[in-house]
């Protein structure tokens, strides 16, 4: 089934042709994604919100670990109390659902002990199965909202402060927020899906290639620009990076920046304690 | 719009009652998951692989940094050698279409020295940045096959041997794999979706909360008992764990077992040594 925003798809913006046959509702659903950040206000219901934490419950665990949890956060106070420790986002003020999406061990160390066998999971591996458990889960919980005509944003930014955030959160050690998502009914209608890096930047046949890659990058940047996405949004000026003329500010001079200069993007930027922060929630990482 | 395999959702399976609204197509979709590791044999059609890899690609990525690749593995010799760095999973060498998902910094490394910035997120933020993209791209890609009607088994054990992997696919350093993808057309009607823990012990409203924790894994440990689901799966019986009595041996005891001894598993068991074979691979981890 092809529904009527159909024409507002990644098959669309990109022009890859599939057959109808492969562009299933829930297909054109996933490929219409675009973060919506502008809530009209109305509330998200009890009814939705199970449907939506029931669709992240089913996302893969490895190993059925279940190595994650769920944090649902209504209460408008404490949305504007995390929407502080995630850098003034608005959109986590406002957004009558906030969920937060945490790699847990607690649960596993209680196991262990209740069972008698000493954990020895305090490894890199560990935490990183339990913030790819958590992501799916977030992802889920995404796609189910969209369905529902309801706007997500995943936000990130919970890593800015792990301590705040597990402060306002009250979660034990052992857990530490990876990844959040902002729901709510979005006003306006959107722009449509992002254009993304052209897939053979990003999608290899068999091995890696990077044949053509610079030619991709470039085509990108010209995308980008004419879409004016940096418009008003250039990184780092005041800490001394040029201005520089629309036409020459892409996706990689956006990027280059970001991934750059710790002090362009303020002290949370690149995120520069947080291996520190997660093993002070008690993540071991050797 | 519920389909006819609805009986078979979570929601059925759990008893969580929501209104007609809020269960769409996809969202029972959603709540029908299970892995299915048997394959029928049939191809997937490069249609199909082209919707599967747009809906990975309109998965949302930080700060759109892209910080992913995904490797589209066919050829079955490459498949067979993949099987078996991944632990001779043979559902990895059975299922025509094998996707493997990166986390990728190489093309940013690229884009700063091509700005002329240097590069400085040599650190855990980015490579869990990298991660969550590579998961998120995973979790719809896995979502858009069953939608189509195939089957998926996300396969976390690409992580055994990165280099292994690494070699296989040609990825550069800066690209490492950290979950893959099985698709196939399952044979067979599968199980449906598998229990997981209460919502109790998992989903936590305004703050995290261990009340009654202990009562939800011991009715989790009875379920998966009586599912059967560990039946001649106990874990490390060749390193000396006792074997239990079947009514013993419950998610609490696997669990427990695959978090401590890293003996009991074999020596790729809980990756002792991702860190790193991860900073090998060229990623910072400061």
């Amino acid at each position: 089934m092809i529904d009527s925003l159909s024409d507002r798809t990644r098959f669309d913006l990109e022009g890859i042709e599939v057959t109808p046959a492969a562009r299933t509702e829930t297909v054109n659903l996933l490929a219409m994604h675009e973060s919506r950040r502008t809530s009209n206000g109305d509330e998200v219901s009890a009814d939705y919100e199970r449907a939506i934490i029931t669709a992240a419950r089913s996302a893969p665990t490895s190993s059925n670990l279940q190595a994650y949890s769920i944090l649902v956060v209504r209460d408008p106070a404490r949305r504007s109390r995390l929407a502080k420790l995630v850098g003034d986002q608005r959109y986590v003020e406002q957004a009558p659902l906030f969920l937060v999406f945490c790699a847990d061990i607690y649960r596993l160390r209680l196991v262990c002990e209740r069972q008698g066998h000493a954990f020895a999971a305090d490894n890199l591996e560990m935490f990183l199965l339990a913030s790819i458990d958590a992501a799916l889960c977030m992802q889920n919980a995404l796609t189910a909202a969209e369905s529902l005509g309801l706007g997500g944003v995943p936000i990130g930014s919970v890593r800015n402060d792990p301590e705040g955030v597990a402060t306002e959160l009250a979660l034990p050690n052992g857990v530490v927020a990876t990844v959040g998502l902002a729901i709510s009914w979005p006003s306006g209608s959107g722009r449509g899906p992002k254009p993304r890096l052209p897939d053979s930047a990003t999608v290899h046949p068999e091995q890696y290639s990077t044949e053509g890659l610079v030619e991709a990058i470039e085509e990108y940047d010209s995308t980008m620009i004419a879409r004016e996405v940096y418009r008003n949004r250039q990184v780092g000026l005041r800490s001394g990076q040029e201005q520089l003329p629309a036409n020459k500010y892409g996706w990689s001079e956006h990027t280059a920046r970001r991934c750059s200069d710790p002090g362009a993007l303020g002290p949370a930027s690149l995120r520069e304690h947080l291996r520190e922060q997660v093993q002070q929630r008690g993540f071991g990482l050797r």
